[in-house]
């Protein structure tokens, strides 16, 4: 049977899950492929460590470059991480012509566009569904599968560790610090959370998603980005008694007219698909308008999930290979030239807030007077009978309203005698 | 720009559906794949009919073997039906080497073996993504995008007339007829719904699932099959008291040492995700050994969704005649030979029952005798205070047990003086 040599760089965690698989089931991939991928070289700086996988007749070296240049080699597969070697080592084997498979999601987000011109230049292949929901097979989902139809929106819980804190909070009442100090002890957090929590990951994911949607690359500067960090639990309360749940999503919405891509957490209806998705998982809510609402669901990271998907596009790459096929499905395709892409304060969404109010009649006037001044109308009031230090706290659920007037109300409302502490202004998804 | 030519066979909904999609999207289409798909003619033995689109310069015409024999037809789309002249029609094409698109499941399960057959010996492709869960790409996630795995199993919601009538008997309560005369009055079910509720669809779809997962044909003689007919609201609603919900599902399980492939009503523990599958809604789940549980959700029928998938085939054999990369996948891939098909009287599962038994001490004992004799062992038991006739309804969770004890066991317990009525016996999925 004919043989594809892997060339590998980065033996970590994920790294280490692709050995196994190709360990575990090469006879299976050959099978299915007619073709045997056979792992032929590990590039790492640590060639010590054990990470308890059996390289068998691999070559294990420090040296990126030699196992990028090897001919034997025929499939790249970047697992380094970071947009700087990371960076080098994918251009090098693109120009090189050789395929690579990358789960960097950093680094596709921030220098795609570069990346998948040298890849067309060169006639070759950059593969990552691994980049976006680990084992969830979406890129091909949304490339391939869903090819006939103009994208109208994406929703998407992507972070797995923002979904655990929220579920924790949500399911067992815990305050936000104790949540992610339990993310961490479990190990689904970093040391430094900030990548996860704040939404960095989440919007790395959301342009990946979006530019395949639409064709072009997205510009992250283009993302408005809104993590999780200090979430309140009586927010979270709160939507519950309205019928909600909390999710960090990413949202995007629009056709080849102009999208919106932004990242914040956001009320879900708790009817909805996305508000069943607890815990570490990741899904993906596709609004096309020929196939109407797709959901993918299923492991957003971990190590198997995420070399599933990295030797999943490996077994395309081989096929393309042995095909000659290559360029067969490129990164991106679709309407040439570059996407319109709304400014945040121009986008139109509901709204929840909290609002901190003194205990008094007329204050309540006050607030919906200056929400009415800036054309948002109101769609329910709670109040809660519990005041702290003469302050009550009002949650306000609006209709569809502008970004910018919102923005501009908080102001005013904020600047009022009768308002304390900042008020709290989450956005509601249907 | 290059030119691919289609021949239609079949103008229904789902034809109208892809001449729609190509009409709309033909430039997005074309901007994609780099190839313009054209659509040259169309075969219906009814070329009078107005099906509300323009099929522009394309041929209508009744003689479906002239559009296949066409050279200009380089892609056929089979969507008559049936297993008869479908099956002409799709072996003609095959036979002179040209790939084909069908969504016929029912021609798939069980002639699969012969169409596959001959696709290879022509070396041609047929793609079949619209043949289960309408617009989802699961054929491709299963086959592709999971490719890294053995599959562990697979559990769907596969028809979404019965999944719309399980809804409204558990929402709203409803008796099962009347659900049904409403589906059928919202178009969702046929005037003879009996490829629907009892089941047979499913199992069509289920066969090809399991065939994909497992690499070889399963055939329709080796799946047990029980559909939804005449299933009774109190069961929704105890099942319902007990934290589930009655779902029609494909139960696939098993790896390469041998495999189960059941239809029937099941209990779903209502926080699974497959239990938040609503209305005309599909879904199915995959647990994989690599990517771990992933699950799949949309719109299992309808003109648009389906035809999303036809097309969505179509794009694939575009690139592939461009690419000259026929069989780059093949229909079933995997392991060879024939799969060892468990019998269902050896599966084993968890189990609801519901006796109507004669209100009088010493009663349960004589049931729970039986159960144990047969190594049931019951996980709890809930006698609802309703006395009918001297006779009240008891419900039995058990543990697992096997199909052939509980058989046995079911047939002493109808046996006996004290139980009224036949026992319902539901199985409960986790």
């Amino acid at each position: 049977m004919r043989e594809i040599g892997i060339g590998l760089l980065g033996f970590g965690t994920v790294g280490a899950g692709v050995v196994q698989i190709l360990n575990r089931h090469g006879d299976l991939l050959a099978s299915r492929l007619g073709t045997r991928p056979v792992l032929r070289a590990i590039a790492d700086l640590d060639t010590k460590r054990d990470r308890g996988v059996d390289i068998g007749s691999a070559v294990l070296t420090a040296d990126a470059g030699a196992v990028i240049e090897d001919p034997a080699n025929q499939i790249i597969i970047e697992l380094v991480g970071g947009t700087t070697v990371a960076r080098q080592f994918v251009m090098k084997a693109l120009g090189l012509g050789k395929p690579v498979v990358t789960a960097n999601k950093a680094l596709l987000a921030e220098y795609g566009q570069e990346i998948f011109a040298l890849a067309a230049e060169k006639n070759t292949d950059i593969y990552f569904e691994a980049s976006v929901g680990g084992g969830i097979p979406i890129i091909r989902a949304l490339r391939e599968g869903l090819i006939a139809n103009q994208c109208k929106g994406i929703s998407g819980i992507l972070n797995g560790t923002c979904n655990y804190i929220l579920t924790r909070m949500t399911r067992e009442k815990m305050p936000f610090d104790d949540a992610l100090r339990e993310a961490q002890a479990k190990g689904y957090a970093e040391a430094d959370p900030a990548l996860d929590i704040d939404g960095h990951d989440t919007a790395h994911k959301a342009a990946i998603l979006a530019s395949l949607a639409y064709g072009s690359m997205v510009p992250m500067s283009a993302i408005h980005v809104e993590g999780i960090r200090g979430l309140a639990q009586s927010d979270i309360q709160c939507a519950g008694d309205l019928g909600y749940r909390i999710k960090l999503l990413a949202v995007i919405k629009g056709d080849s007219g102009g999208i919106e891509v932004r990242v914040h957490p956001a009320l879900v209806p708790e009817q909805h698909m996305l508000a069943s998705v607890n815990g570490v998982y990741n899904a993906i809510m596709v609004e096309s308008d020929m196939a109407d609402d797709t959901l993918y669901y299923g492991r957003g990271a971990g190590r198997e999930p995420t070399a599933s998907a990295v030797v999943g596009d490996v077994a395309d790459l081989v096929r393309n290979l042995v095909a000659g096929s290559s360029r067969r499905v490129p990164p991106l395709s679709g309407p040439q030239g570059p996407l319109k892409i709304r400014k945040m304060s121009d986008i139109r969404t509901r709204y929840y807030l909290r609002l901190s109010l003194l205990d008094k009649p007329g204050v309540l006037a006050k607030i919906t007077t200056v929400l009415g001044e800036h054309r948002i109308s109101i769609a329910s009031v709670l109040q809660k009978e519990v005041s702290v230090d003469k302050y009550v706290p009002v949650i306000i659920v609006t209709h569809q309203a502008k970004e910018r007037e919102m923005d501009a109300a908080l102001a005013e409302i904020v600047s009022l005698a009768v308002v304390n502490d900042k008020p709290v202004r989450l956005r509601i998804e249907e």
